[in-house]
């Protein structure tokens, strides 16, 4: 898919391991309305800082990436190195350094190697003719065990435009917000402050909609550029336009949060936790976020295990408004308990067969009232503490 | 140790699998001060409700519990149940029915099995001349790999007396409260207000201080009964005997406590993490609690990783008061961290080497004001996957 007006580059910086891509760069040839989330830890790495403070300009041209390092928890020089980085890029490509965001993501607390970057700015900016989207998503991986890459196409005015999105991230997944990074790029003509909205609402029913391991990283970053340079008629909020690139928008973005939970450290399911008849949609949210993140729940799924009594163990803590009653269960289309109670007959035979899926729906009706939430999660295997035991994150 | 007018029986009814006693009975002679605190779960298994409900008195004579099911998520019928348990205990001590307090641990959400529970109640009673607190200690254990208890005596009056405890508990290990069964006995004579005091203030710094996986049971009890049959005056608050038993009490759950840690389901490390320097107490136990429950922090120390990033990332979202460049953290004497950056030297190889060991403690200044916390955790490991993904509880 060609999204107009955007170039791409990778090189190897040697800041991760030998032999792979690691710093990369993505450029608007014009400037960009932008919109970004960022972490809410309050242990925020210097380039988030920094790139929290560019992006107030609601513009942006250029993305400079690194994964090896997270240029996290590294004080004082920590934001010198993300600044010089900045400045560089910024000169080498002529523009303002506002109009960077710079992003780190790979081990915590360790100054960023200096001396590697600087000579690899020019060759980074020397290749935007020659690079992918797809090179882009390749080098800033970490754990991830494959690339994530979503595109959809639009039309406003007659005129066709694209949204394209990449993201990494496996480990360390909890929303508010995702945990991970992803850029978003769209060669539509969008207003701002519309932009800005359509986009903080896709990320909260997406990347914060989705935990593998309930931690959060201290870099998150997502991120929308659009230049404009589809040339349509600029899409505004309330009309038909824009309530269609809202929706697509959405898609780019659940498929790449999903796309994460997929890549789950670990991971060998693919879970879909619904949670209804909710006080309202923050508890509903509180009750499958609990589910969600429950190592006694994940492991059993990892085990196949139909304990639809752990699941109700955890809405009990979430912090949820519960009668437990009321509550009902089902693996997708077995009802596992109804009023608080197993459901009886061969539910337990046929809700093991749903568990030995690779992917299925656990919804659960709190009985209270109407509000909702959908979370995505994956089990907890033996895989996911081989990687944490050993990978230095 | 002889905890005066207590009395002990066990016995095999077939609850848990073959060749395991699986209900116990503690009994005191005279009518006991009992104190109790049970879950915050508002999914509460039938015993707990019931026991709530009897404890309203302050006083308790016989304790019935039995492992292998939780009779949680069991509706009216585990009500009608438990009601009928302890019916029959009462009737066959001669007690009032009140004064049982009623217990379970196990599968959730499957039916007692009554036919077997009913038949095994007088042998159970006719069995507490011959029984012994550890027996009880060894029937309640689940997935438990050894029975936990403590003792210790005071004096009060130039009268001696004794306090000793059992606990169960190996997974599902979150404070609010302890998420397993404990039963505190002592023939020391205290004032009832007095005693309940102090047993929460205990259970508060032990109980509620520990983690092993987050999750949080529907069937939590720790209980309190003082028969006062040491005859010695009644200790009262205030005294200087008061704070002895205070004290007596509090070294016998902390005791408890570390033993739930230590026997965590998987475990190979038991860590202390002291959280100071925070805004106040309750944001010092927010850190520590974020930091003792992050599967990537407990996965590192598995893996044997002196990764202090993880921890500060785990410090960041713990939404504790953080400014992340006063930030200090130690392994033991090691300092690895300070003004939020790495405290660098040979920090890393020495950090390496305390974490090595079976026992370590992480210490974490905020740098803010005088809060602190401490609380106590094990690592993730590949048995605690195994265990989980096997067992149904």
């Amino acid at each position: 898919m060609n999204i107009q007006g955007f170039l791409f580059s990778t090189v190897e910086a040697a800041i991760k391991k030998a032999g792979r891509k690691d710093l990369a760069l993505i450029f608007s040839e014009v400037p960009a309305a932008a919109a970004a989330v960022f972490t809410t830890s309050t242990v925020k790495a210097a380039p988030v800082l920094l790139s929290h403070e560019h992006i107030m300009s609601g513009t942006a041209r250029a993305v400079i990436v690194n994964s090896g390092n997270a240029n996290a928890c590294t004080g004082e020089q920590g934001m010198k190195d993300a600044q010089e980085t900045v400045q560089l890029v910024s000169q080498a490509l002529g523009i303002d350094m506002k109009e960077v965001q710079v992003c780190s993501t790979g081990v915590i607390g360790v100054q960023m190697p200096m001396d590697r970057m600087r000579p690899a700015i020019t060759p980074l900016v020397d290749g935007l003719t020659s690079g992918t989207l797809d090179d882009i998503a390749q080098a800033i991986m970490t754990t991830d065990t494959f690339p994530k890459m979503e595109a959809r196409s639009g039309q406003a005015g007659g005129v066709s435009y694209s949204v394209a999105g990449i993201a990494k991230g496996a480990g360390m997944i909890m929303p508010n917000m995702a945990t991970m990074l992803s850029f978003i790029i769209t060669d539509a003509a969008v207003e701002p402050a519309f932009l800005q909205q359509a986009f903080r609402c896709a990320v909260e029913s997406s990347f914060n909609a989705i935990t593998v391991d309930g931690d959060m990283s201290t870099n998150d970053t997502c991120l929308i550029m659009a230049n404009g340079m589809a040339g349509n008629p600029v899409i505004t909020e309330g009309s038909v336009e824009g309530k269609a690139f809202s929706a697509t928008v959405n898609d780019v973005l659940l498929s790449l949060a999903k796309q994460i939970v997929k890549d789950g450290e670990g991971a060998t399911k693919f879970v879909e936790i619904r949670v209804s008849g909710a006080k309202d949609n923050a508890d509903a949210k509180r009750a499958a976020m609990a589910i969600a993140n429950s190592s006694l729940v994940k492991t059993a799924f990892f085990g196949q295990d139909a304990n639809w009594g752990r699941i109700f163990a955890a809405v009990g803590y979430s912090g949820a408004e519960v009668d437990q009653s009321l509550l009902s269960l089902s693996f997708d289309d077995v009802c596992m308990a109804k009023n608080g109670i197993f459901a009886g007959g061969d539910a337990e035979a046929r809700g093991t067969e749903v568990l030995k899926q690779k992917e299925f729906t656990v919804s659960v009706d709190l009985g209270i009232n109407s509000g909702t939430s959908t979370v995505y999660t994956s089990d907890l295997t033996h895989e996911y503490v081989s990687i944490n035991a050993d990978y230095r994150s």
